[in-house]
């Protein structure tokens, strides 16, 4: 039987998130939940049953893991708890500095399920990569380069702001810190000197640029420890311009066995930053699912997880084939 | 209290393992075992016991985790069940192809010990990166690159050839290869159109060149199906410039939602073959202990070991520090 999954929030990640379901062999896509009118919807499938997200336990017998594919900043703290009560979740919670708490009220609420948080590629992937090649070299230093790309968190973050009608921001990272690290340094890097912040607005008449900025550059987290550069733009040119996702970045790990030296690095270029993240979150689903049948109930995250549990195949195919 | 590790094999990659528990905050070396004469081995540290492979038994209440360092070909089919008996183990077994039948013998060793086979970088953590990929992307095709380093295998092989005296072959990744599939395409390669071989051989005085060149270039498996360079050189340069055992690769893979393209890379440069898988290993020595204290026993793969359980840190240090 497949897996029956349920997707939560319609937005960039939810599509993603949709159409990876559509090309997973074991899955199978049950229903929507969105807080907008359910018909307003543009669904690739009408057969897809919508439903406003205040009535989710109706389906609680019909879904095996719902996706949790709101926003960090506004959804997912009201909406993690609430559906990991319910049912296995997977979101991709992007909020670093505060995932403790996060997780924690995740955790309260998962008692009967299994709820795997910050599934993304950073947090997600990145996070692995971290962990495994600091477990293998000790004795290094690690160093996460974002971009250059759109990041849905600190876009969603602007739009959140009074007077905003549309925005975007991409990362870029900073190119001479970066040729540093490669050519085998180790230097000490803060955020500022590694990442540029770039960010393309356009406001609601009569708004005041001059505050949106400010509230941009100081906000915590997403920018007020980065080189921010705002721009206000009229909405032809981003609707011409700033409508692609593109995304991407790399982890390093410059580490030592005595004398000699080792890199690790892995990276990721990608045309649609939401296509990925949900592509990931269906990966997890599976472990999701899985994890729940052997009652690893509460929150997890992507270091909880055995690459096993992610695939649609069986360990003697995965070890015949990819080991 | 610390892990107590043991180490069975004491070749580049069991001193290499031995600088790695040196490293770890929460390790210490016990024993080495080997099939030599124990006073001949040279230590760092003459401290440890060091003990014939035959008296393994005598530290089952000592090891909490014994490395298995010995060659695939010869050693580790007898070696690894039988340590696996008695202790937890981990090894870098290599011989991809008959990976199920000696996983088999393992398994059926462990009864209750938790035996992680095959725990290098290929087979390893390429291996998690190609089932990671493949479960994130499954539209995709994935590449694997070996180099630039030297194979030990190839420079055994060419060190038979009759008026050898000395050999080194690196593999090399072709450049123009590696450059079409990261920038998107999914081309069809043969070995050819992968990797390079170089050989720099030292030969006996009289020996005929140009039948050893022609030797190593027909060899079949090795050589035969690669573009091959064979360079002759004199004892001082292979002396002064061939003897460090630096390697690498890379893990690709490209694949599609839709239209969009994504590019998955994961890369290792390194200094020292031996020294860094000799580090993988004692990561998973970490693992398999824990794996052991939860009665997850018998035979298992990087694919069954979530990163968590790889790190000296517990779990909200990690969640804080790298997610």
């Amino acid at each position: 039987m497949k897996i029956r999954v349920g997707i939560a929030g319609y937005g960039n990640v939810g599509k993603g998130a949709a159409k990876a379901v559509e090309a997973a062999p074991d899955m199978e896509l049950h229903a929507i939940f969105t807080r907008r009118e359910p018909d307003s919807l543009e669904l690739p499938d009408r057969s897809v049953a919508v439903l406003p997200v205040s009535s989710a336990e109706e389906k609680v017998n019909d879904i095996d893991v719902m996706l949790l594919c709101g926003g960090s900043a506004a959804d997912l703290p009201e909406q993690g708890p609430y559906f990991a009560s319910l049912y296995n979740t997977v979101d991709s919670y992007d909020n670093h500095s505060i995932i403790p708490g996060y997780m924690a009220a995740i955790d309260a609420a998962a008692k009967n399920t299994t709820a795997i948080i910050a599934a993304g590629w950073d947090p997600g992937l990145f996070s692995m990569v971290r962990a495994l090649s600091e477990a293998v070299l000790p004795d290094g230093t690690a160093y996460t380069f974002w971009g250059k790309g759109v990041s849905q968190g600190h876009s969603d973050a602007i739009r959140q702001i009074k007077g905003v009608k549309h925005a975007v921001q991409y990362t870029i990272p900073v190119e001479t810190a970066v040729e540093t690290v490669r050519g085998g340094e180790k230097p000490e890097l803060t955020l500022r000197q590694k990442i540029l912040r770039e960010c393309f607005i356009v406001s609601e008449p009569g708004a005041d640029n001059t505050e949106i900025e400010e509230t941009v550059k100081k906000m915590p987290h997403y920018f007020a420890d980065y080189n921010t550069t705002v721009s206000f733009i009229d909405e032809d040119e981003f609707l011409s311009s700033h409508t692609e996702m593109p995304h991407g970045g790399m982890v390093l790990r410059s580490g030592n066995t005595g004398e000699n030296n080792h890199i690790i690095e892995f990276s990721l270029k990608l045309d649609s930053n939401p296509e990925f993240t949900g592509s990931i979150m269906v990966a997890y689903a599976r472990a999701a699912c899985r994890m729940s049948r052997e009652k690893l109930f509460g929150a997890k995250t992507v270091f909880d997880v055995p690459v096993s549990y992610l695939s649609a195949k069986d360990s003697l195919t995965l070890i015949k084939e990819l080991l």
